[in-house]
C-alpha cells in the first residue's frame, strides 16, 4: 500500500462554511492562513497588461530570478546568486523538491510538533518518517537546539519554521544559531521555510541563511506578498544542488505559471503597501489578544509573527474538530481544529487566522466573546 | 545520495537559442512542445475582467471540476464525478500525485522508449524504478500488449502515452483494449497520460478510461487547450483514490492557480477557436512531412497525433545533442535532441515541434532542406 496521507480537516470546516454562506448565513472565514487583501495593485497592473501582450508559454522569468536574488541579499545580507533562486508553483511544491533534493526513502526528519500539516504528509508521500519534536510552551512551541542535540539517533534533517504555522512563533537569533550549530555537528540537515517571514510584530524573523549557507529555504508570494491563489514560490538552494534542483523543478513541475511571475516582479517592489497590510494584521491580532481574556483562553502561543492564534481550549473540549463545527455554526466564526497540526495534543487547540480584514476582526469578537462565556467549562477528567 | 535526476537537454538548446536571437539572429523555435498560439480568446477575457473582481486567493472551482467531469463522459463516454477530478498546477505535478498514489519506493513501472524524459525522472525521484521497454518504428514507438505480457517479472505499472511525446504515434483502440485486459490479468496498474489528446490528424486517439475504470488518467490545458504557461492540469482517479488524490493535492500542491481555473473553464467552450489550431498543425504536419524527403529524412515515426516529428538522422550523426547545436547555430531552426527521450539510441534522432505557426514552418523547412542536402553521410560503422 501506498503511504496513506491525512486529508487538510480544515477544508472540512470550509465546506461547512461554504454551505452556511449559501443559506444566508454571515460567516467569517477564520480557518485558512490568507491574506483578504488580494494582489498590490502593480502586480495586478502587471498582470493586466501581460494579459494584452504576447502569451509566455512554458517560461521561467530571469529577471524574476536576479530579483529574488537580490531580494533574499537585502533580507538576510547573505550573497544569492541567481542560479541559486528556483521558481516553483508556491510553497508546497517548494516543499516537495527541498525534501526530495535531501532526503531518501527511509530518512528521519524531524519536525515540530505542533506544525503545517504539509510537512508530516509531505515527508509521508516521500517515504520519509517524520520524527516528530513535541513543543509546548515552554519553547514558544518551536524546536530548540536542545532538542535537537537530545535526539537519538540523529535525524538526517529537520524542517525549521519562523515564524511557525500554526502558533505564529518566532526563533530568536541566538536559538537560530544555536539550532545551525547542532545540525552541523551531528550531519542535520536544515530545510527552512520562511513563508511567514515579512509579518511580524516585533523584532524581524531571521532567514537560517546567515547561520547555515547550506540550508535549502523555502518561501511564497503568498502571505507577505499576499497573492495566495497566483501559485509562485521559490527556492534558495546551495551551489551544489543548483543542477539537481533545477532538474527537479523541470521533471516533477516544469515551470510555475507565466503571469504570475510577471505579477510577482512587480509585487516585489510594492514594500509600502505590503507593510500596510502588515499593520492591519497587527491592529487585528491587538483587538483579538485584547479579547482573548474575556473569551477564557488564556492558554496561548505568544503570535510573534504570520496571523495567527493558536489557543488552548482543552478547558471546554476535548475534540477540535466537534468545537470548531459547534463554533461554527452558532457564531458562523470559521476556525481550523487543532489536530490538522498537532495529532496528538491537537484536539485540544484552535486556530484563529486574523489575515481578514480590521471590521471582521471586530465583528467575530462581538460574536464569540458571549459564544466563549456562555459555555461550559469541562470538569476535570 | 537522493536520486539523481537529468536535465532536460531541450533547456540547453533553448539557452542558445536566446543568445542567438539577443545578437539579432532569427530563430525558429521548434525545441520545445507548446502552442505558440496562446489561450483562446474567450479564456483571455474571463481572466481579464477576474482580474478587476475579488481576489479569489486559495481555491479550488467546484464549476471546473463539474465541467471537466463532464467533458471526460463527453470525450470518453464513460460516466466520470466531479469528485474524481482533481486540478493541478499542470500535467507534470498531475503525474507526480499519479504515480506516488499507485506506487511505493522499490515498485518497477514500465515506460516506452522513447517516451517523455519527466516519466524516468519523475519515476526516479521517487524511488520507483523505471523499466524501460524499447519500442522501435515496428511498433509505432509505443509500448504493446505483447511487450507487456512477455516482461518477466510483471510490473507493477506502466505508463501509457496515446498521442506519445516524442513520436506522436497514437495507439489503436484494439490495442488499447489489449494492454488493459494484459493489465487486468497481470495486476500492472496503468497511468494514461493523455495531454495530446484532441490533436490528431486521422482517427481521435482513444482515452484508456473505457478500457480500464481502474487508469488514472493524466491531462492538462498546456496542448490542445494552448495555455502551457497557464499551469493547468487534470487527474481522472478512480471513486477508491479520490480521498488520498485529494489529500496529496492539498499536502504537495494546495490548490492551482485561480486565475488559470476561470481561463480554463471558459476554455473548455472554444472548441471551435481551438479546433482551428489543430487545423494549423495539420498543415504544418503536411508541410514538413512533404519536405523530409528532400532532407534525406526517410526514417520517421508516422505522427498521428501531437505535434511532433521524431526523425532519424542516425546517417548524419551518432552525437544528436552536437548535431542540434550545429543545425542551431548554422541555421538559425531549435530542435530537440534525442537524448531527452531515449538515453540508449536517442544519440541518432532529433525531434521537431511544429505547434510554431504556418509561415515558420515553411521558413524552417526553405533553411533545413538545403543544409540537410548539404550534410555529408556518415561512413557505415
Amino acid at each position: 500500500m501506498t503511504p496513506q496521507l491525512e486529508p487538510f480537516h480544515a477544508i472540512t470546516i470550509s465546506t461547512i462554511a461554504q454551505r452556511l454562506m449559501a443559506e444566508g448565513r454571515s460567516v467569517i472565514r477564520m480557518e485558512y492562513g490568507q491574506p483578504s487583501t488580494g494582489a498590490p495593485s502593480a502586480a495586478l497592473a502587471r498582470a493586466r497588461a501581460v494579459l494584452d501582450e504576447e502569451d509566455k508559454g512554458y517560461w521561467e522569468s530571469a529577471e524574476l530570478l536576479a530579483r529574488l536574488a537580490r531580494y533574499m541579499e537585502e533580507t538576510t545580507g547573505v550573497a544569492v546568486s541567481p542560479q541559486q533562486i528556483v521558481l516553483t508553483c508556491g510553497a508546497s511544491p517548494a516543499l516537495v523538491i527541498a525534501l526530495s533534493l535531501r532526503f531518501s526513502p527511509g530518512a528521519r526528519v524531524a519536525i515540530a510538533r505542533p506544525g503545517y500539516v504539509a510537512y508530516r504528509n509531505t515527508l509521508r508521500a516521500l517515504s520519509i518518517e517524520p520524527v516528530e519534536l513535541p513543543c509546548g510552551p515552554e519553547v514558544g512551541y518551536q524546536i530548540t537546539a536542545a532538542a535537537l542535540a537530545a535526539l537519538d539517533p540523529a535525524p538526517d534533517g529537520v524542517i525549521i519554521a519562523s515564524p511557525a504555522n500554526p502558533t505564529g512563533t518566532v526563533i530568536p537569533p541566538e536559538e537560530m544559531a544555536a539550532i545551525a550549530e547542532v545540525c552541523r555537528t551531528r550531519g542535520i540537515r536544515i530545510v527552512s521555510d520562511e513563508i511567514y517571514q515579512g509579518i511580524t510584530y516585533g523584532a524581524p524573523a531571521r532567514s537560517m541563511l546567515p547561520y547555515d549557507r547550506e540550508a535549502i529555504v523555502v518561501n511564497s508570494f503568498s502571505k507577505y506578498f499576499s497573492m495566495p491563489g497566483w501559485r509562485l514560490g521559490w527556492l534558495v538552494v546551495p551551489e551544489d544542488l543548483i543542477g539537481q534542483a533545477r532538474a527537479r523543478m523541470g521533471n516533477l513541475f516544469l515551470t510555475p505559471p507565466s503571469l504570475s511571475q510577471h505579477a510577482g516582479l512587480a509585487a516585489l517592489d510594492c514594500g509600502e503597501e505590503l507593510d500596510g497590510h502588515v499593520r492591519t494584521y497587527a491592529r487585528n491580532r491587538d483587538l483579538l489578544l485584547a479579547a482573548l481574556p474575556s473569551m477564557g483562553l488564556a492558554r496561548i502561543a505568544p503570535p510573534d509573527g504570520a496571523f495567527y492564534v493558536y489557543a488552548d481550549v482543552g478547558h471546554l473540549t476535548q475534540d477540535s474538530m466537534a468545537f470548531c463545527i459547534r463554533l461554527l455554526e452558532e457564531t458562523g466564526v470559521a476556525t481550523a481544529p487543532g489536530i490538522d497540526f498537532d495529532p496528538v495534543d491537537g484536539h485540544r487547540f484552535v486556530r484563529f487566522s486574523f489575515a481578514v480584514s480590521t471590521p471582521l476582526v471586530e465583528e467575530a469578537i462581538a460574536r464569540l466573546v458571549p459564544w466563549f462565556q456562555a459555555q461550559k467549562v469541562l470538569a476535570p477528567a
